[in-house]
């Protein structure tokens, strides 16, 4: 174990237009088909009709991207043009046979229940629009992770996924204006995207429409500056807080962090020289 | 899309014993060795070592299990036995070369700044010993990610990551005392674990040692009751208090910089001592 680890790679996994094959239709089953589509995933489920739970039976009736078989997983074949496999049965000789067949074929897998048959694991989560949320304890404390959960949830800063939603757009139509991959225009692009994004304040950012954004650029991009809210015409202004400003642009925490680092450690050891 | 739609699927992947294979020496390559170092890779990296981030020299000079390559990606013999693609490269062609290769080879890949080339996105992070929390925006505001991580860290709880550690010891005493798979074991144990997690705070929890665990288990587990941390010989009753917390906890990525410069500096400065 290398001195950082003891972790996993937490990792955004990107399921549109993939095939993911779920099997059991339990509890824990219900919610795991609740996290593939929130990913717009084809689901596949496989499990006998009499066992399951109102949420899968929820699901099943919704307007979801769901093909349903009512038996028992059937062998290989069920895994043909399949991306990833999710089981949540009780039968750990079944499990164990599904998470080999994947092994053999590729196909990650997570077993519910048994960490040795898990290519990932699930951690608590947080959906907000376009932000989410991963709490893992490294299988720890699942329930730790929770009340971790709710206290984030309860911080969390207010219309974060509508700021991020207009964000998005912002930065959609600056591409647009000023397109090119990579190179001095990205550059300035980024620096000009982080200037803004830490100039105004989360609620004021979530205000952003489509005629501000038009006079954001204009004012604030063409001009190399960041006019404030009302400079562009947000129509609220108690939320407009003036607090300083206390970040560093451009340079992230963890260089600073690098610097003082090596800094310190420097100090200590030329210190000790002489 | 369904009207749960429009995220990813956010998963903690495990890599203990895994074959990462990272592409690109640079910026973005030396965040994503300390990624998937500290999740227990076997790391290969190549690059030509004309282009290496300072920090990317550091993990090759540190304790890391690290393989490295002074030269550009050969062809897909460099694909052998590897069981997740990083690529952080300024070459495109060269990237999607490589994209392609990995997916004929079902090979997980990420292609840092080609979204359509990823099978996966990384997000803003948060370490504290076990407990990893991830941050993602899908695509939208990486500054924003930023902006939230920063916030999130600022309001975890005081000593987070021992609470879960000394959980885990708990739950790993209270399976060895108790032990069965699922069922009514199962379910008592799933429960008395959530009644001492929401009865104790997270500092409170932190400050469980072995002989408070075998007390806890002994007068609480036994008799189905949830001790008090008094109750079990808790030294300290001035942290008890129900302050809120303004300290950063445990060990963030910056402590993780910190350190890292740290060791640069120090590994430099010694080198040329000699």
């Amino acid at each position: 174990m290398s001195p950082l680890g003891g972790g996993s790679l937490l990792l955004a996994w990107q399921l549109k237009g993939k095939h993911v094959l779920i099997v059991g239709g339990g509890d824990v089953a219900s919610g795991r088909i609740e996290s593939v589509l929130a990913a717009d995933a084809h689901v596949t489920l496989i499990t006998p009709s009499n066992g399951l739970h109102p949420l899968t039976k929820c699901f099943l009736d919704g307007p979801y991207n769901i093909t349903y078989h009512d038996r028992l997983f059937g062998g290989v074949q069920d895994l043909a043009n399949v991306d990833l496999v999710l089981t949540a049965i009780d039968d750990v000789v079944q499990s164990r046979v599904i998470c080999s067949l994947c092994r053999e074929l590729k196909i990650p897998v997570n077993v519910a229940d048994i960490p040795e048959s898990c290519d990932f694991y699930f951690g608590s989560q947080i959906r907000d629009g376009p932000l989410q949320i991963m709490i893992s304890t490294n299988g720890n404390s699942p329930k730790l992770a929770n009340i971790i959960r709710r206290k984030i949830e309860q911080n969390l800063p207010e219309h974060a996924g509508d700021a991020i939603i207009r964000v998005g757009e912002l930065r959609t139509k600056l591409k647009e204006r000023a397109p090119g991959v990579g190179g001095e225009i990205g550059k300035r692009r980024m620096r000009w995207m982080i200037d803004v994004c830490t100039s105004w304040e989360m609620e004021e950012l979530a205000l952003l429409d489509d005629q501000m954004i038009r006079k954001l650029l204009d004012d604030g991009w063409e001009k190399n500056a960041v006019p404030s809210p009302a400079e562009v015409g947000a129509r609220s202004c108690q939320t407009y807080s003036a607090t300083p400003n206390v970040a560093v642009p451009g340079v992230p925490v963890t260089m600073l962090s690098f610097v003082a680092g090596a800094a310190c450690a420097s100090l200590f050891l030329l210190a000790r020289r002489r």
